[in-house]
C-alpha cells in the first residue's frame, strides 16, 4: 500500500511506493530491451496480465481479438483499495486514487506515430471513456493522462502504452494552474488560454501547426527544448467533453507534431527517442468554468533536471521557443 | 545572453539561455569518456579556461601550482554582464546573476569520496569563501552552491566539479522554504528544522549519521531513493557563517555518508554514480532568522521523473527514508 507524506516545510507530496520497487525495466538491462516474447503487453501474452479494465475488440481484419487494452496498473503509485487499517488517527495517510495502463497496440510497436490514425483516434478515443467512467467515482477528484516514451522519459516497458492516475486530490500542478488562471481571469477578465491562442495566432512565431478546431504552439515560457502544447480553440475546461471528431482531429494533430518532435529529439531511432505527453484537464467536479482551458503539453526530455533546478525549482532551456517553433516547422514542410 | 520568462498561468520560471546549447558533453560522446587529455579541468590545460575568480595554491608537496581553482563558468545560465540593451519597457528580462565552477581537485579525479580529507575540507571552505564574496555585491540576493554528479544528475564534465549560482532573485524552491518555515515558526514557536533534528534524534528510525555538531538524516517525505540532509545540531541560518572546523566536520560527514551513497546508487564504479548535492542556505540579506536553518540536500538521480511527476508537481518514491535509512546505516557498519 503506497502512502502520501508532506514535508512540512517545503509543502512537497510525496508517494511512498515500496512496491514499485520491484517493476520490470526494458531500458535497465544490460542486454538491451527484453526480448520481444516476453513483452507482458503483446497479443498472445494476455495470460501476463489481469483482467483488463476495458477492451476495445479488434477490427475484422486483423489476426488479434483485441485492438486496445486498459490495465489496472501491475505497481500502482495509488490504490483504491485502501482497508480499514488506515483508520487511526495517527496512521500513515494511504494514496488513495486508481492506476491504468492503455495498451495502444497489441502489436509490439514503440511510438504512437506508428500507429494507423484510425487507431490512434481511437486510443484518444479510450482516454476519453476512460475519464468518464472514472468521473462516475465520486471519490476521484480528477484523473492525469501521461505518457512515458523512452529511458529519459521514465517509461519501463517499451511497447507502445499511456498511463492514467485518478486522485482524491487536485494535485499541486494542476492546483497552480487552476488558481493562476482564475487569477487572471479576474484581473483580465478572460481565460488566459485563449488570451495565448489569440497572442499566438497573431504573432505567428511561436505556433507550430493549427486545424480547423486546433493550436499547437511553443509556449512562451516553455521548460524543455520543443516543448509543443496543443490546445482546442474553443474554450472548453473538461477533456471529456470531446467530441468523437474532436478526439480524431487531436489524434491526427499530435502525430503530426510529434513526428518532427521524433526526429529532434532522438537519433531517427524510436528507441532512443524521450518525451512525455500529458492531458491537462479540470477537476472532474469543477463545473465547466470560464478560466481553465483543457490541453495537452509535450515535453522532450533532450536535458537533464541538474542540481540548480533541484535547488531553485527553475528551469534552464537552451532552445528558446521560437528558434524551437522554426525548427518543426521546417522540419513539418511549413517553411522553407 | 540568456532571459528570464515566467509561465503567466502556472508562475514557473525558465532561464531561456541559447548559448548553453554548445556546452561539451563527456557523457554523450558515442566512445564514452573524453579521452583525460583534452579534460579543460585538469592540472596543466589552464590555457583552455578563463582567469580563476579565486585560486588555491597547491601544497607544497604537490606537483602542480593550484589545489582549487574557481573559475567564471563557460556556458552560464545567469550573467552579472548586462548591458545596456535592455532598458526599454517591453524587452526582454535578463537572467541577471554570477556562474561560477569549482574545480575541486588538479587531478583527473570523478568523486569527491576520491578526495583527501584535508582537500575536501579545502573546497568546502572555498563554497563559504565564494559566498562571502558573492554576498559583497549588493546586487545579488542569494547563492546555491550545487554538485551534479554523473549523466543522470546533469553532469557534462566528469572531471571532480561544483557550481555556485548567485541570483538577484530568491528563487521558488528557497521562497517556499523560507515561508513554509516561518509559518511553522508562527504556529508552533520554534524553527521547524531544530523540531525535525529533535524528532529524528529522539525517533532514531531515519537517523543515519551524527557527529559532535552534524546530524545526517533520511528525511521524513524524501523525495528519491536514498534522500539525505546534513544539518548543524546549532540553529544557524547562512551556510556562510560556517567556522574553519565546522567546515572540516562538514567535509567529513559529506564523505562518510556519500560513500554508501555511491554503494547503493553506482554499480560500484564512480562513473556510474548520478546524484546531486544542495547547500540550501537563507538569502544574503536576510538578518540571521529564527526560523531558516541552512543544510545540504543529498539526492540521489536512482528514478527518473517521469509523467506523473510533471503533470502533479508530486513524487514518488519507491524506497521509504526508514529502509534507505536501515541500508545506509548497515553499509556505514553501524548496524548488523
Amino acid at each position: 500500500m503506497s502512502e502520501l507524506r508532506q514535508d512540512p516545510i517545503s509543502g512537497q507530496w510525496v508517494i511512498m511506493a515500496p512496491e514499485r520497487a520491484g517493476r520490470p525495466d526494458d531500458f535497465e538491462r544490460e542486454s538491451g530491451a527484453r526480448p520481444q516474447g516476453e513483452c507482458p503487453f503483446c497479443a498472445g501474452h494476455e495470460y501476463l496480465t489481469s483482467t483488463p479494465l476495458l477492451e476495445l475488440p479488434a477490427h475484422p481484419t486483423t489476426r488479434t481479438g483485441w485492438q486496445i487494452r486498459v490495465l489496472p496498473n501491475k505497481y500502482p503509485a495509488v490504490s483504491s483499495n485502501v482497508g480499514q487499517t488506515f483508520l487511526s488517527a495517527d496512521s500513515p495517510t494511504p494514496a488513495f486514487g486508481q492506476h491504468e495502463v492503455v495498451v495502444e497496440s497489441p502489436q509490439h510497436l514503440l511510438s504512437v506515430t506508428q500507429l494507423e490514425p484510425q487507431q490512434f483516434a481511437d486510443v484518444v478515443r479510450v482516454y476519453r471513456d476512460r475519464l468518464r467512467t472514472l468521473k462516475e467515482d465520486r471519490r476521484l477528484r480528477c484523473a492525469l493522462v501521461f505518457k512515458n516514451m523512452g529511458l529519459a522519459g521514465g517509461a519501463t516497458l517499451q511497447h507502445v502504452h499511456s498511463q492514467i492516475v485518478a486522485l482524491s486530490t487536485v494535485p499541486d500542478r494542476l492546483r497552480a494552474e487552476l488558481c493562476g488562471s482564475a487569477e487572471w481571469l479576474k484581473r483580465h477578465g478572460s481565460c488566459p488560454y485563449c488570451a495565448m491562442i489569440a497572442r499566438e495566432q497573431a504573432e505567428g512565431v511561436r505556433l507550430v501547426a493549427e486545424t480547423e478546431s486546433l493550436l499547437a504552439i511553443s509556449p512562451y515560457a516553455a521548460r524543455m527544448p520543443y516543448e509543443t502544447w496543443i490546445l482546442p480553440r474553443q474554450h472548453a475546461s473538461q477533456f471529456e467533453d470531446l467530441s468523437d471528431s474532436a478526439a480524431r482531429e487531436l489524434a491526427g494533430l499530435l502525430q503530426r507534431v510529434l513526428t518532427p518532435i521524433e526526429t529532434v529529439c532522438g537519433s531517427g531511432h524510436h528507441s532512443t527517442v524521450a518525451y512525455n505527453y500529458l492531458i491537462h484537464s479540470a477537476p472532474f467536479d469543477t463545473p465547466p468554468c470560464d478560466h481553465y482551458h483543457w490541453h495537452v503539453e509535450i515535453i522532450p526530455r533532450m536535458t537533464r533536471l541538474a542540481g540548480f533546478e533541484w535547488g531553485t525549482g527553475w528551469h534552464i532551456n537552451p532552445v528558446t521557443p521560437e528558434a524551437a517553433t522554426q525548427r518543426l516547422r521546417k522540419l513539418l514542410g511549413q517553411v522553407d
